[in-house]
């Protein structure tokens, strides 16, 4: 098929019907090549992992979900390398546009999935979230994007990259849409439901600048309004970095282990940020990280009481320009880890609303819930939108 | 043309004339693509490399003295990408064949060059050595090839990797053509040259089986035969490896230094082994390098009196097997930058003498020389054929 916005994986003509009746049917999505559709290779955006595996026997359990809840996969969308990577850029396969900012990157590492549906492709899409990576291509492409409670969807059928922290997440244009894909995904139920308590991240707004803060501030206002009580403080007692520095180091450890058998055994070509990451990592000292990470998680479950958000930005701002050398784009890269480890490194569910805008390009607005608030936070995005 | 030995860059039909009356007239070379070549791009074995430069305007200098002492040159060799690899494999344009030794690989990072020499193609090839990327593919492929004096030759119009040890060098078949190219490239007087001294170099021997130094005996025989004296004793006075790693350490550091700006603006596709390299270097501690350098520049220097060739096993052992895992690979590796270390961190001349044979493939046995002394090698190696 023609692939003017570059959003999906080259040769792969995936086209599967959607069961006639259920609650997606009429809905096409598209699936990030992480995950295993049958008869197809999963490519994980690289093409000596794609050369070194053979195609999936069976569809992954979720995809199998979509389909027979009646909704249609169009297509395998482009990730980011391994997943490992945050714009959206792929040296491989080439970056996908962003139909909301064809100047800048998409975000990633589901941008092609963001692209497919931001660009009306598709009605939603499968991403996958370690880091962030459904979060920021839905802030960046002016989507909404979940990230659900980390183990609340098993990862079966899916190319791992540190499985404390990889969640399955989707992204779609409407609220009522994420929605939808939450009652096939998580349950029966989501509920349009009251907000008690918004907690406003006061140490997340200062990793931003005053003109971010500035054009979100419309859209907290219509958060605000739906909650019963706000309140703003920081998160942490201690920095953000300290979380993020933690939570990295965990991340970065469990990925090495995931790919190291497969680099030993292809010495596999990987863009240079890609592999400098496997190459950086080194022995986890638990005795100084395992603390900070007691500390973080505790500190999120101690803010969020049921009935209660924290909100903060997505990112640090919108889609950088495409076509950066890799030092213009290091501090942008440093800043969004360290927000989307927030929810990340605790394994929160947290929703990207696409709420924002600033010098013409979409700007995200997170709210994080307690842990399992999975259908509350798509039930709140619904009821925004109303 | 058709290339059974993957020997020579894809797609270049470079084909240059030599002029018709000289001391090489008659003779066909290749050259490493590193080396500029006008009207065409220097590649460097990588692909993205290629992309992102421009067609040399001007043949390197060496490649002109070449042309103009009649030799034409018919093609550009196949490296290691950057230069970065001794065992001749290139995850981008793949492995040339090691024509002496068919299912192992060539030795780089000059592979392409020995093996269109090994195979019969050309005449000699131009290679280039920084931590023994002539002396290493002249082993496994069963050639002379001499890595000269550091700075004899000077570096421009090629890739620079880590110029205080680059070096342009050579490999043929013949001793005799050996010779011939050291009168171009050198100077006209390449004389038979008694040898005064012998030093064996126990500490390079103890890094080898005892199956490798029975293989070399009969060439170690030959060679000490034409000595008035020989000597076996230890070049370094604490370990070889303190030599290895301190020259690794600054080599890698200007290798870094030599493409980081490129690295930054690209962000290139690696092999996993190739980034790895450039990750993992820091800055270099030159309190802790310096002195272990300077000791052994000095060591070698009063060792290598005139007249005097110190004698080493060129590498640890023939050729390693294709298609071994980057851990079955990672202990040769180490041995071959330690024995290659040897001249390349005290900036000496070195010639691989194809004088062994072990499990039917090719070995190669060494010479150190005097700085200065490239044409006592070359004038050696051919009295030792006579």
């Amino acid at each position: 098929m023609a692939d003017p916005l570059n959003a999906f994986v080259p040769d792969s003509n995936v086209f599967i019907k959607g069961a006639p009746t259920g609650p997606l049917a009429g809905l096409t999505f598209a699936a990030k090549d992480i995950y295993d559709v049958a008869g197809f290779v999963t490519g994980g955006g690289n093409p000596d992992w794609a050369r070194s595996h053979e195609p999936a026997t069976t569809h992954a359990p979720v995809v199998q979900a979509l389909l027979e809840a009646g909704a249609t996969l169009i297509g395998k969308t482009i990730t980011d390398e391994l997943t490992r990577g945050l714009l959206g850029i792929n040296a491989h396969y080439g970056t996908p546009v962003n139909p909301r900012a064809p100047d800048r990157v998409p975000g990633g590492s589901s941008s092609g999935s963001a692209a497919a549906v931001a660009g009306g492709l598709t009605d939603f899409a499968l991403g996958s979230d370690t880091g962030g990576s459904v979060r920021i291509p839905a802030s960046f492409c002016g989507l909404y994007g979940l990230r659900p409670t980390h183990g609340r969807i098993p990862l079966e059928g899916i190319l791992k990259q540190a499985p404390s922290f990889d969640t399955i997440g989707w992204l779609a244009d409407d609220a009522e849409i994420m929605g939808r894909v939450g009652t096939v995904l998580l349950g029966p139920n989501v509920p349009d439901m009251p907000l008690q308590r918004l907690v406003i991240a006061a140490d997340a707004f200062e990793m931003v600048s005053d003109a971010v803060t500035a054009a979100l501030a419309p859209a907290i206002d219509r958060v605000k309004a739906l909650a019963e009580d706000s309140d703003t403080l920081r998160l942490c007692p201690t920095s953000l970095r300290d979380w993020s520095q933690a939570r990295l180091t965990e991340q970065n450890w469990e990925a090495n282990h995931s790919f190291a058998e497969w680099i030993d055994r292809t010495n596999p070509r990987l863009a240079y940020d890609c592999a400098q990451r496997f190459a950086a990592v080194t022995e986890v000292d638990t005795q100084t990280i395992e603390p900070v990470r007691r500390a973080h998680r505790d500190r999120m479950a101690e803010l969020l009481t049921p009935g209660s958000f924290v909100l903060l930005p997505t990112a640090p701002g919108p889609a950088p320009l495409k076509g950066l050398r890799r030092s213009e784009m290091s501090e942008m890269k440093e800043h969004l880890a360290l927000l989307c480890g927030i929810a990340g490194g605790a394994g929160l569910p947290e929703i990207s609303l696409p709420l924002g805008e600033m010098d013409g390009c979409p700007l995200g607005l997170s709210l994080i819930g307690p842990a399992g608030a999975d259908e509350a936070l798509l039930g709140f995005a619904r009821m925004l939108k109303a």
